[in-house]
């Protein structure tokens, strides 16, 4: 029988998670059981919650002192049916974190799903392989990149920057995730604005580039306007999945007359992950769950930048966009933020090719221009991949050392 | 023009708030600012976020503890034109706490919308009035209960359980928020089995019982389901908006043809509201947004059980439920968890009349079954607001003396 494991990190004073896991197991499934008649218990099996594993962990100075007092640590391992829930984000979350996130002290770790359950769900459309099929690009990671300043901007700027950024030899320019539909530039005219400009540089230069644009709106509008941005040639459609849920995104990655692939944003889910306390865990919420509702990129805080993840952290979300998994694609990892060419022989060693390198200002904010700041990317990229020394190659590649004389990382 | 204006708490070693506050202003409007040409500061000039507010508070010895350092704590508020987003709850909360809710300690602790922007939001549609006239009750706090243990439990156990707590005198009824769409009791068969009992019971009592059956499964098949449960009759909706979002919620409270009342269930949104750090302040999620969303009622944890939230944290959500709004409607206040008779007296000294009180164990515990538990329930309110002394009342009331008894509060 199908069943979801759920590992939470638990707090308490006298260390008695057994009792406190048991509570949980039951309070969240059948209620209560002891005291059942046999026959009732017979009938009742099925959807009772089952303690798996309680690990004690050493306490956390930390949280000793925000508590001002000595506080145990564990993870316990929950299983719930599947008899007891449909098989959707919004079903398990409820379960498995509904009253009890409001429980105190509790962070949602991991959740396992029984291979019968995963069936459920397919997962990104394109993944990796997919994405590295549509652009062509099999030997690197990609490069993405993003617009500046955007707000308030016409569409001719629009075109202007998109243009620049693809004759650098990005791959992907996303949107700005705070740019919407606007009067300005209307998410119908950025589409085939994009389309023109990108195909221009295609016929100019043999490179393609994909465009990624906001899909936004009210949740029961978006199906269709992903639709129409599809009918319209869109390339990517970056989406805001936390502004949202998780069910929506995997609504639009599982509809077949949206076959382009979707960038996941991280933006809201800092509310959920950033507690050491409460809430959920990068890699289950921007790795795990984001992978299996059907992401095929990921943007996550990179280790280096102003906005930064521990680094253990955003490798533990990278590992699980991209850990194997007969029924599941790999979603690309795009640690974000931060980034300049200076700190590419880091993110390739750190999240190898199999990852896309992002950056906004990395690009826009080169001395020569955006057009430069995407060559220089792409020079380091194909440095650190032939392993040439960095002294010796900037010598032959303007964009780089400039670039690198800016920011450092020589 | 239209703006939200959002607040935020924010900590810094240094205390240098009006730096970090004009990063965001700037940050996620315009981008930069200092550096442009005039012309553009023209152009851009409506897109631009501003600083409207830096107010240092006292430093949080915890928090202090917790980093073990000296860190300064400020509330700042900073203005967003509406020019910048569409006027929905994705685009909004993308806006103010998209990447920003990525940035380090920073927590959302309230929005303000400009009037304008306030029509684009009717609010609950039938609040505390519309429901008072729908049970035809106007002069107590409404008595709400669950079922126990309905997991696993056929169609006659659940029908049996709702005629119970009816019979008790509940006004209404919700279902357990982890009972999802299942073959046992299938979601159409709990609303018609409801009906009936239901009926039943005001052809027997004369008295009237709702019934909130929960809407559940995946996003794009809501409103569908939610207008089937209308012509098979069903009285309410409970809804985890959590696992969905405010904006699925604001699509179900405006479609016309789901004329019944909607009840928020707090399932999930402690993952967002129990951080003193991060997240989402409770007043401003649970409270206002839910409000303005469209919940009719709104379950929060009470403070008084074991699930509780601190007292001032459950008054404000219900104060911004409840607030004079000459646009919206009063959502009723539902504090929930751990709530028996004994604690009647103070529910109605904090909450008011104009509140809902919310119990399960408090009605399926009582010694004599779940009718006496919903008669001492009735019994108490009864006492409290002809305040009559209850060592009295108890004398003429034996399903409340008999609870009092158990649990305390006499």
């Amino acid at each position: 029988m199908g069943q979801v494991i759920a590992t939470y990190q638990v707090y308490d004073k006298d260390g008695n998670f057994a009792k406190k896991a048991e509570g949980i197991a039951l309070g969240l499934t059948v209620g209560t059981w002891t005291n059942l008649p046999d026959l009732e218990k017979e009938q009742l099996q099925k959807h009772k919650g089952q303690v798996l594993n309680i690990q004690e962990l050493s306490e956390d100075d930390e949280i000793n002192r925000y508590f001002g007092e000595s506080r145990k640590k564990a993870l316990i391992q929950v299983a719930y049916p599947s008899a007891n829930f449909t098989i959707d984000f919004p079903a398990i979350l409820t379960t498995v974190f509904g009253k009890l996130s409001l429980d105190g002290e509790i962070k949602l770790i991991d959740l396992d799903f029984s291979s019968d359950l995963l069936e459920h769900f397919s997962g990104p459309k394109f993944g990796i392989d997919g994405i590295r099929e549509v652009l062509g690009v099999y030997d690197r990671p990609l490069l993405m990149s993003i617009f500046k300043s955007i707000i308030g901007r016409d569409l001719s700027c629009f075109g202007e920057q998109l243009r620049a950024q693809a004759l650098g030899g990005v791959d992907l320019v996303k949107d700005d995730e705070i740019l919407f539909d606007n009067p300005i530039t209307p998410f119908d005219s950025r589409i085939i604005v994009a389309k023109e400009v990108l195909q221009k540089v295609e016929a100019e230069t043999g490179k393609k580039t994909l465009y990624a644009v906001n899909l936004s709106g009210s949740t029961f509008e978006l199906i269709e306007k992903a639709k129409r941005a599809v009918e319209l040639g869109a390339d990517a459609l970056l989406f805001n999945v936390f502004a949202y849920s998780l069910d929506v995104l995997q609504a639009l990655a599982e509809d077949p007359e949206i076959p382009i692939p979707i960038l996941a944003h991280p933006a809201v889910s800092g509310a959920l992950t950033s507690s050491a306390l409460y809430g959920v865990h990068h890699a289950l919420l921007l790795g795990k769950c984001l992978r299996y509702a059907g992401a095929d990129l990921v943007l996550f805080p990179s280790p280096y930048g102003s906005v930064a993840l521990k680094k253990e952290t955003a490798l533990g979300i990278a590992n699980e966009l991209t850990r194997p998994n007969p029924h599941i694609k790999q979603s690309f990892p795009v640690p974000s933020a931060g980034i300049h060419p200076g700190l590419v022989p880091l993110l390739i060693q750190d999240f190898g090719i199999d990852s896309v390198i992002n950056a906004g200002g990395g690009v826009h904010g080169h001395p020569s221009g955006a057009v430069a700041g995407g060559k220089a990317f792409r020079q380091i990229i194909d440095g650190v991949l032939r392993e040439v020394p960095i002294d010796h190659w900037v010598q032959e590649h303007e964009e780089l050392s400039l670039a690198l004389s800016l920011w450092g990382g020589r």
